[in-house]
């Protein structure tokens, strides 16, 4: 049984085609109106493949292909939003395997015993609204419907008031429900596959991740009559921990990786000393115990830097996912299905977040990995060979016909 | 003879309100509508004064008492734009004293050999177009009018559309012209005045000024999948240059004064690793030559930071002004009208930039400070106590009196 490479290029083409960057990339954030238009592109392709559409109250989106028996589905999901100056890979190539996936078993008349199911789900990244992974987190109770509609954008815009806005505020409870296997496809986002020659990636587990967010208060002076032995620089001493946040991944090594992403220095400009600066600090790894150990390092370090600039400072640790290992039966049929497709393949660990790992919570879970070019991802230079994506279509149809089983 | 100390004070009162922040510091950046308000009151409050008012083509505005002779007047001049979030004495103080010494010309009916004229210059601060104290740079020759138009914020916009925009894209052609003397009061900025207990400081000269602006390529990717050994992650070189900017004014020491006010970086998302950086870099020192050493201190830190990361960068010193003496009859002009004050006075350097450094260029310039609290300003909390200001006001009378001669 074979995908139909040709239709899938030009859903990447299509769908990529809102939001593009001049360069090539996405930049598509949650809630945004290109969000609402991918939005709407992906359900009028989903209505023409037959699927029944639902939207919950977290504006996730459903589409049902009906199994032989009312038994759980096969959800195959992933995300239509993008970082700012993404790429067009992350997230949506997931949705348009699935969608592939769909059209494949229509063409070939498949009926399954278990419904078959694509599911997008809303504010993946996190880039707009935090913490990421906000709309499968409530489904799976681990972040309450509350609060994940009072997250605010930088603009103080809340999430709820924006999936009103763009017509995503559905009326389905947004609560977990019971399935039979939950498959996501998507990009490696690092070098892995790609240094080893492989098509596909057998995800056996998600990485463990530690949020942190730094507020340093300086002192707000004026950059010329104010001598150094009186400064108290915010941003003196948020450098200090830049460069130790790197150091606590140099000196335990391993998978560990740790990353600070995102610095506002107020009131940033060029002649006054900066009064407060925050910061992100990020850190994964695959062992929970390992990432304990990064955060005991994080905070004295914070605390020197501090003490030695004379500034106050608040770390809040607000967001942290434990290591989750997918479901035992779930990756061998991923296995089985790459075998099957003849996709030279591995098994591998994601060190990114991704929905499968809160719907791993609620049910059994897995993933399909393709590789990235040079690993990098979240940037406009973000690439997958259209012959990897038919292996992993492929394995991702294969393993969803396993899992649903042939009526 | 005495200035209205409770005139003076409700001026300060009420021109604060223009632009004022909830925590009664003033936001009234160059050109914007707030800078319109100010400069309309001032304009209101020159013009009951019997002042006669020009606007020139960089929207400075003058406003002339005329003296008994066709002589080149003696200028009283500051500024009535500010940072964001800054105080409400930068600037403004020197305008509102020259208000009280003309007002107080009236009051005696004393007629001045020279005219005596009230400058209110364009965007001093440099906080929204750069560089600083652009009007007086193309009133001395030292700005192009061209590129000073073309100056753009950051949103792109430009500082001529916006001088027509609020109604201030005067006529006068903005050139160097014959001055008697150039006079500024300002707030001292830096803590000496306090520290020694003293209402009044005789400026000078003021030190040199250098401004640089480092832009640090790295590779934007995924803060997840991305093992550290394939990173290059442009705030990690730049965190190591504001240590090693800092490290320039330890190492070299005296008054040397070295600041990473400005860092912006992109994308600035918790889960990306940033792509590019981009930082300011402001150096001062009261000796070029030491300035010159710190420059080039500046140039392997950066270097090294960024070979260590594997990024590239660009380093552009963009601004620089040498170090100003001022007039040395200026200079003891204010030195006796500080002591026939009563005012306890001492000389001092100024370490901020004013228009009096291009002043100084072109004719014969000098300041009158007065203490800040505590060493500050460009924030919120910037204050003068009344009875420093009273001397500081009395000072600059006595002075532009003795200048501009009594007819």
């Amino acid at each position: 049984m074979k995908i139909d490479r040709r239709r899938l290029e030009q859903s990447i083409e299509e769908l990529g085609r809102i939001g593009q960057t001049p360069r090539g990339g996405l930049t598509r954030l949650a809630l945004t109106d290109e969000d609402k238009r991918g939005r709407d592109w992906m359900v009028a392709r989903m209505r023409e493949a037959g699927l029944s559409v639902t939207v919950d109250q977290m504006g996730n989106i459903f589409g049902q292909r009906a199994g032989e028996a009312a038994l759980p589905p096969v959800i195959m999901g992933s995300h239509v939003d993008s970082v700012p100056t993404g790429g067009r890979y992350d997230g949506q190539l997931g949705v348009l395997c699935g969608l592939e996936v769909i059209r494949t078993l229509n063409d070939e008349q498949i009926r399954t015993r278990h419904p078959v199911t694509l599911a997008i789900f809303t504010n993946e990244e996190g880039a707009r609204f935090q913490p990421a992974m906000i709309a499968s987190g409530v489904m799976a109770g681990k972040i309450a419907l509350e609060d994940a509609y009072n997250a605010r954008d930088k603009d103080g815009i809340r999430l709820v008031d924006e999936l009103e806005r763009i017509g995503y505020l559905g009326a389905e409870p947004c609560v977990a429900r019971p399935f039979r296997a939950y498959l996501e496809l998507h990009i490696e986002q690092g070098p892995l596959l790609e240094e080893d020659g492989l098509a596909v990636g057998v995800v056996e587990g998600i990485v463990a991740i530690a949020w942190s967010r730094l507020t340093i208060h300086g002192v707000q002076d004026h950059a010329g009559p104010t001598p150094m032995r009186i400064r108290h620089d915010a941003l003196v001493a948020a450098a200090e921990v830049v460069a130790g946040v790197r150091r606590i991944a140099s000196e335990i090594g391993g998978d560990l990786v740790t990353t600070v992403g995102n610095l506002v220095v107020t009131p940033n400009i060029v002649n006054a000393i900066p009064g407060r600066v925050t910061l992100s600090i990020d850190m994964r790894d695959p062992r929970d115990a390992t990432l304990d150990r990064a955060r005991d390092r994080l905070e004295p370090i914070v605390r020197d830097a501090c003490e030695r600039e004379g500034v106050r400072y608040e770390l809040e640790h607000y967001w942290r996912v434990p290591s989750t290992p997918f479901d035992r039966d779930v990756v061998n049929a991923v296995a089985r299905a790459a075998k099957a497709a003849g996709a030279r393949h591995r098994r591998i660990r994601s060190g990114a977040g991704h929905d499968a790992q809160y719907m791993a919570a609620i049910g059994p879970a897995g993933m399909v990995f393709v590789p990235s070019r040079d690993g990098r991802s979240h940037c406009e230079e973000e690439f997958t060979p259209i012959g990897d994506i038919d292996y992993g279509a492929r394995t991702l149809l294969l393993a969803a016909l396993d899992l649903a089983g042939r009526a």
